[in-house]
């Protein structure tokens, strides 16, 4: 089923899995490397070996080391790299000095989060679409959110993904028990409805072929393709989780780079409150990946089938299995939200952006097919025929530059690129050079 | 089954359970109030109501309606009050501030924590157990992991926890599917073994009367009973885990507070690595109960049925339902860690075992049954014979204090009282002096 434990305390020489297992038993008796008797998590057996980015980072270490002058550059992870503002940084560096004095100390925080940071919540993102703030839940972050979800939801619904998507949603479902076994032939999981997004159906799933489950996870604007879905699109995916009784988790992290008129919220669309929870976050927003801050939106009108309201639940949920974001960076987030603040996130999230528009410039000036660098701040990049592996592998090898596999992101990936805007602009500039050069 | 929604959308007037269900079901046909057709996750519907701190907040609220004028005292929530030392909050804001220049940002960190926090934690707690940095996870707090650790195990995993106990462990339990059904007459959940802790078995549960499972919540110095199992006790405890091949989940949030020789972590009983993993907290040994900061040791030695090592599971779930704690909690972490910061920490501890001391010896003098003090920054009073709530109720009356009713912790801790030492000095004694005042 699985390989050798590398941690497995055994006597050197014992290198296959049967005679391990044998082993272990023998110096169980021994009292040395005993197993206990506690059964594996059958879920975790089942989750894939996350082999993405560590395989990125092993080629990245084989490459410098073939390579040891080249200069390396990463479009992969999609991590921030340019400062916070400074009037959010000094207003976490202040609240964090303030925890010295008896006047600034504060303790545990409501679990849900400050209350002043989720009304500036509604204020910013929510106030034309009439979310209460006692519907926001400040958490550390998007990703633990998708988990404390899946905590609620439990291991008897059925989910749906974009394919490709993000990796936490199909891993957190496999985690909790609701995937089924994964299958080898089509790389899916059993149980998980895949809803494919390409160019040919305007990286919008077929809903008419779409099976109807429980939950569906969409993210726009979408990490990888890059695509913003349209308000016409959100019109019909709420109109099909009315229909079918389901609920939308809608991944709104990077909703900030939306340019035209698609919409920043899932609640822009009419009925989407009683169908809909939306997670979000500050990390691509404001270079918040590191301080760790984010929110989930669970509308008092969605409700189970029996009529119990789901934020109940959640809230509960967080009270047990969370115990609140930091204190420094909540302030750091009322910053953002200040005037001052969220005029120098846009600039942040513009240079970002243009970014974006100089790698998609690059690579569709020489003619290739490439998504993304309007509304988001990846380029996803189609090259037909090709497997994905070989193209990251063309690239690093003939232009040093690191990017993501499509593939990593679910079968639908496959024969794409990934590659993220968030650098420094001088990165940008010669990564885009470099593959100008390479694919011309 | 459960009490009527407070959120859900219906007409004025619609007030019994049945009712509303038909109600909602016309609705949803109307497009309003609708349902999802999600079923609710069975797990949450067997989650007792969380009555215990929401009930304290709606006395308390009721208290100060009825004397405006009075100083009520909170002996309540254990929450800490004194102001982090002032080197340790500058370290956070010096790192916080230094987010917005391009040489001090820094984004995604590794979900297992900064690999020189995790050094230092080893290189001050686990010296002299062997315990190495890349078992280190370091988290956001006890009680978030707790959940995390829940995932890993998943629903077919049996649990023993002491009562009384942290409710967490017994929440977190429930949620996760593997609890059975709450049972009204013994207030216990059917599948989670109780280890009743009082005085007559100093606090430490008879073994030979527990039945094995696969999983042991064990807290040490104890929330809420302020008891720290003393080594022999943990040989004790490690031994029946080794005979039953079960693993011990050791919560050693409060070790900072020992002042004799009982083991500060579990890996100094003999042979505690092959059947244990620990949880710990910045929260209450430094004052980050708002700054969110806490670690988790796996052992390598430490393995499922199969030989396969936990270690490798919770790396996995840590990388996919965690992003990792914040960078500036980290930054102020290591500086706890430092010898400048270690020395004011012990002074911070030292102040709280100090008000600890004051009121157990209050209530002792006045001929009351009080444990704590010691070891613990609690006082856990018995009142033998009376019911938690109504001592509760007398305390607040006549005393104007807020204290914690023991039976919260469990039925183990029905007739106690839990008062929580983590107030400024002024308050501890007038609450000392109320109390003596009160019983005596």
């Amino acid at each position: 089923m699985y390989k050798l434990p590398t941690f497995c305390s055994m006597p050197s020489g014992v290198s296959l899995w049967p005679r391990m297992f044998q082993a272990s038993m023998k110096l169980q008796n021994e009292g040395y490397g005993r197993c206990t008797k506690v059964s594996r998590n059958v879920n975790l057996e089942r989750l894939q070996k996350d082999y993405l980015f560590p395989e990125i980072s092993k080629r990245e270490l084989q490459h410098l080391q073939k390579y040891p002058n080249a200069k390396l550059i990463s479009l992969g992870i999609g991590d921030t790299t340019e400062p916070i503002p400074e009037n959010i940084a000094l207003s976490m560096a202040n609240y964090a000095h303030a925890l010295s004095t008896t006047g600034g100390y504060s303790g545990y925080g409501a679990e849900q989060g400050n209350q002043v940071l989720r009304k500036a919540i509604v204020e910013t993102f929510y106030k034309d679409v009439l979310i209460k703030d006692t519907e926001v839940f400040v958490s550390d972050g998007a990703q633990c959110d998708i988990s404390r979800l899946q905590l609620l939801l439990g291991s008897k619904v059925t989910i749906a993904v974009q394919d490709p998507s993000f990796p936490a949603y199909v891993d957190s479902s496999v985690i909790i028990g609701q995937a089924g076994d994964f299958k080898d032939e089509t790389r899916k999981y059993q149980n998980i409805e895949y809803m494919h997004c390409g160019p040919q159906n305007n990286f919008f799933p077929d809903l008419m072929a779409t099976t109807r489950t429980d939950i569906i996870f969409f993210c726009s604007p979408n990490n990888p393709t890059a695509h913003a879905a349209t308000r016409e699109q959100l019109q019909q995916l709420v109109k099909f989780a009315r229909d079918n009784g389901s609920i939308i988790i809608f991944d709104s992290a990077y909703a900030s780079y939306i340019m035209d008129d698609s919409p920043r919220s899932i609640y822009e669309i009419p009925g989407a409150k009683e169908v809909a929870i939306e997670i979000s976050s500050f990390s691509k927003f404001a270079g918040f990946t590191g301080v760790r801050l984010g929110w989930t939106v669970v509308p008092e009108e969605l409700l189970f089938s029996s009529g119990f309201p789901v934020i109940n639940d959640f809230n509960r949920i967080v009270s047990t299995c969370f115990n609140g974001a930091s204190n420094i960076s909540q302030a750091g987030g009322l910053a953002c939200l200040s005037s001052e603040g969220f005029g120098a996130i846009c600039s942040l999230i513009d240079y970002y952006r243009e970014n974006a528009k100089i790698l998609v410039n690059s690579l569709a000036s020489v003619g290739l097919e490439v998504y993304g660098g309007v509304n988001a701040p990846y380029a996803w990049v189609h090259f037909p025929g090709s497997k994905s592996w070989d193209v990251f592998i063309e690239i690093l090898e003939k232009a040093h530059i690191i990017t993501v596999p499509g593939c990593g992101f679910g079968p639908g990936g496959e024969g794409y690129i990934r590659m993220s805007a968030f650098g420094h602009r001088e990165s940008i500039l010669e990564a885009s050079w470099r593959l100008e050069k390479l694919f011309s």
